[in-house]
């Protein structure tokens, strides 16, 4: 089970991309994603076959609103030992 | 003003690294630093050159506990045109 | 036209890694891809929905090798306006 | 010994952001540093001590070249049990 970090960013469309980040927002809604919008990308949780099924649904996002060149990041941390879920880190990184 | 997402990997300690996430977490505490613990990463704010001095203050914490290489991403979102924040990008997509 | 820069870190299986980058080239190889080997990961072109779809084929290679845990980054740069091609940025930047 | 892979993507400033890499080009030349331009990114050598603080050197280029927000991407491999040379891994894989 992983979860997927997504950072699209548009060039050259301003120094304000929001719009863009709130349209990826309301698509994962739409899907009934499992994620969290965080300061440098929405973290996805879901087995990789569903997260780049819907990697492939989002992405498509920014160059429907217009943007001719995107820079994306995606950072996925794959675990198959045992299952993955948002704030799971954070709570046993805290415990410590 | 900059967020800074740190994320160290290190290769060969086995599976689970919460350890050497947590003494990260205990170096930018000791500093007084303003950053968030999240999924894949922690996020740091300041200015550009508070953030690369922190980060070389607290790069060495992963081989002083042993690992001999590490896998470090780093993502830097610096504007000069405005204050940033951590969990301000967050209001401001909700908000839309 | 979109280049998409792979790097997987398997973590837990020593610090040497060459293993699972071999056996990702050969995949590669055998999909007649167009790609590069880099320093810091593997540099394929093609369109967007042909570079996703190969990433769902070489993405479980480590874990057939036996690794329980990778953290993988991708980096894509995706533009709509012209053709990419492995090569052309650095020849660009270099004529300057 | 590490490796560092910078990539500077300056928001707002059009989709062709040659001129920036080739003024960080000129910069690491005058610096002396050991590096390759590649497709995603410019690769560095050197122990991470120097690369931090080669790091701080060019790191406000893009912003006196005018960008207001850059996003930077960094990828850092860095190995304390041997040597580490540009070029090397590819090498080593090669090979297998």
């Amino acid at each position: 089970m992983a979860l997927l970090q997504l950072t699209m960013v548009p060039m050259g469309e301003g120094v304000s991309v929001g719009d863009y980040v709130a349209e990826i927002k309301r698509r994962l809604e739409a899907e009934k994603a499992v994620f969290h919008l965080q300061d440098m990308g929405t973290v996805i949780e879901g087995d990789i076959s569903y997260l780049l099924k819907l990697l492939g649904k989002i992405y498509e996002t920014p160059f429907e609103q217009g943007a001719v060149r995107v820079v994306t990041n995606i950072m996925i941390d794959d675990r198959r030992d045992r299952a993955v879920h948002l704030g799971d880190k954070i709570v046993s990184v805290t415990e410590r």
